[in-house]
């Protein structure tokens, strides 16, 4: 039950960057929360409810054509690693791995389709938290991907659904279309030039919300958001997800310009926080996650300003799934200690930056070249 | 009277790094403080007076063999960056080139010798400061130059000599030998262990001094240490530089027992400090002096462990020099504001690490290379 070869592709196809402004938007998220009548909610569900709740979605899921040899995973039943590689590849939520230190819950699942991008949380919050992921910003998609699905196993199981609030769900903040749409964004430009406290503000007022990496509660780091619908309910699918797509081409042509400015009034010094992060990255023997989210904001601004040429997208991506630390773990088959695992991460790096991201450093022309130098 | 060919070889021939303990030991210097007789001395000598004295100099010089075919600089008739080319050569002190921000004083002079690393400092603190300076640890060889320059200009000169004080000079604590030797050290292991103060401790209780790098009142940086004699009078220049050599021979024990202890207990994170060190110097656009000195400390480290293979202590010796900001300046044919001079610097230590320093990233086999890496 510990291997994962039926998901390789979920949770990673977004990699490759191909979606819309995917220098800006790495990827789209679209996820609805569902429930079943006749089941316990939550924290008052008993072990016979999730249990009851996991062998109906199960059913449904085999009959389900979109998810057509579907893998499915109970959390307490996963090694330990692998419940953390869930959790690194955004197809599990820190509750559904029993992150806080209590283990997975009873009866937690993940129904990953063998062929789209989308699957199925079962017993997290919700009885049922349907997602999909795409890459760049496609909002549309994304909802239509997970609108199919709900559709599916809708006509398959009893959700719960009032007249009046609309879908039923664990916390009231969730009612209504059970719908959070959150897109993933890197905004170095509004961070450097100190616009980004104003932006953050902005999405409040409109009924939006940012976190971190790993979602609620989760820390900033390396510059990248996921922004998000703060509201569920009283307005449709169709327009919640309208709204935010507004709002995020906003964000974007922000962040453009942002980036226009500081090439224009701080080229030099943001050359050179690029160089350098690209230089760390090259050469450390030892990274902490954090500081590789960070170097890799400064090398992802430099590959959309194209100052680093031959390196793509794509490879900042893997770096950042394949250095977190269950899939180094992963890698080495084996535990690592914080230190280790600090020198494996600079290991992959170095390595995947040998194979396809080799930029010499003297790629670019800049005003100190013209001089001649005296060497004896 | 703005031309250094002359002089190309002195203050750049110990960059060759061909001395004993070169890796640790950058260069030797010794000095000898002279004064005329009947010619008032330091603050108290009027124009006049060093106005003879450069005559008396210069025409004694063209007499002495070792000067044969010697340039000799008026520091007041040159440009300022030619002034501070001198004083980054360590040809000149900061008070010869007027640093203070007086300008150069009257008549003060450099006589460098187009042949043997040796000069004279004319109308410094002193009348005379005579000075030789070689690669490594050679306090014999330095001193023996010195002491022949100073015994063939000794015939020629009036010197200032009481039987019972010695030579005479501008500020008593030179006084006797008027001779003071100097060991350009790199401590690093010894500042990474925190064993330095204990070391420099010991060396004030032995009548030793350190300093840093551009002599009296400059701070220390990157780990480099002048170490030189505070006292001068009461003992014959022999035992001075015996005295020395003596305990900079266990000084470079202490340092190499420190790189020991360091590659046993921390070799992970000096690894990583060294690496880190030459990927910011291989690829920042900006870099400040004393930046430089401190990634050059190191890589200079590195290079004496053999984790960067192909680069030499001869290039990093080049980089000190050729990095300094009148010297950057003479490179590009220009004045350089801050900005530009970082800029310059940068891309400078750029172009000569990719012509005699390029060391791949993946040198030297670690504990992180034998994962495998899973990359999609």
């Amino acid at each position: 039950m510990n291997d994962l070869t039926g998901i390789t592709d979920f949770g990673l196809s977004w990699l490759d960057a191909s979606g819309p402004h995917s220098e800006i938007v790495l990827s789209t998220r679209v996820r609805l929360a569902r429930n079943l009548q006749g089941y316990a909610f939550g924290s008052r569900a008993r072990v016979n409810d999730r249990k009851a709740v996991l062998e109906r979605v199960r059913e449904a899921a085999t009959e389900v054509e979109m998810l057509n040899g579907f893998a499915l995973f109970e959390l307490q039943a996963l090694e330990p690693r692998t419940r953390r590689i869930l959790l690194e590849r955004h197809l599990a939520s820190r509750e559904l791995v029993g992150e806080n230190g209590t283990g997975a819950p009873s009866s937690a699942a993940v129904v990953a389709s063998a062929a789209d991008p989308i699957g199925v949380m079962v017993n997290e919050e919700d009885h049922l938290r349907l997602q999909g992921l795409l890459s760049g910003l496609r909002l549309r998609d994304a909802w239509q991907l997970v609108d199919r699905l709900d559709e599916e196993l809708g006509t398959r199981l009893p959700y719960a659904y009032h007249s009046e609030f609309g879908y039923l769900t664990s916390c009231p903040t969730n009612a209504g279309t059970g719908l959070r749409a959150s897109v993933f964004m890197h905004l170095p430009g509004l961070v450097l030039t100190k616009e980004i406290g104003k932006v953050l503000q902005g999405l409040s007022q409109v009924g939006l919300t940012f976190r971190g990496l790993y979602g609620e509660g989760s820390e900033v780091v390396g510059n990248f958001f996921q922004i998000s619908n703060q509201t569920t309910l009283g307005k449709s699918e169709e327009d919640l997800i309208d709204h935010l797509e507004k709002i995020v081409q906003q964000v974007i042509q922000y962040e453009q310009h942002a980036r226009h400015i500081l090439m224009r009034d701080a080229s030099s010094v943001t050359e050179d926080k690029i160089w350098r992060a690209y230089g760390l990255l090259r050469y450390a023997r030892s990274l902490a996650f954090e500081e590789v989210m960070n170097l890799l904001s400064g090398v992802r601004l430099g590959v959309s300003m194209k100052l680093l040429p031959g390196l793509s997208v794509y490879t900042l991506n893997k770096i950042m799934i394949f250095t977190q630390a269950a899939h180094l773990e992963q890698a080495a088959g084996r535990e690592l200690p914080a230190a280790e695992s600090d020198a494996h991460r600079a290991a992959f790096v170095r390595r995947i930056f040998a194979t396809e991201g080799d930029v010499s450093p003297d790629s670019d022309s800049d005003a100190g070249n013209t001089s001649e130098g005296t060497t004896k």
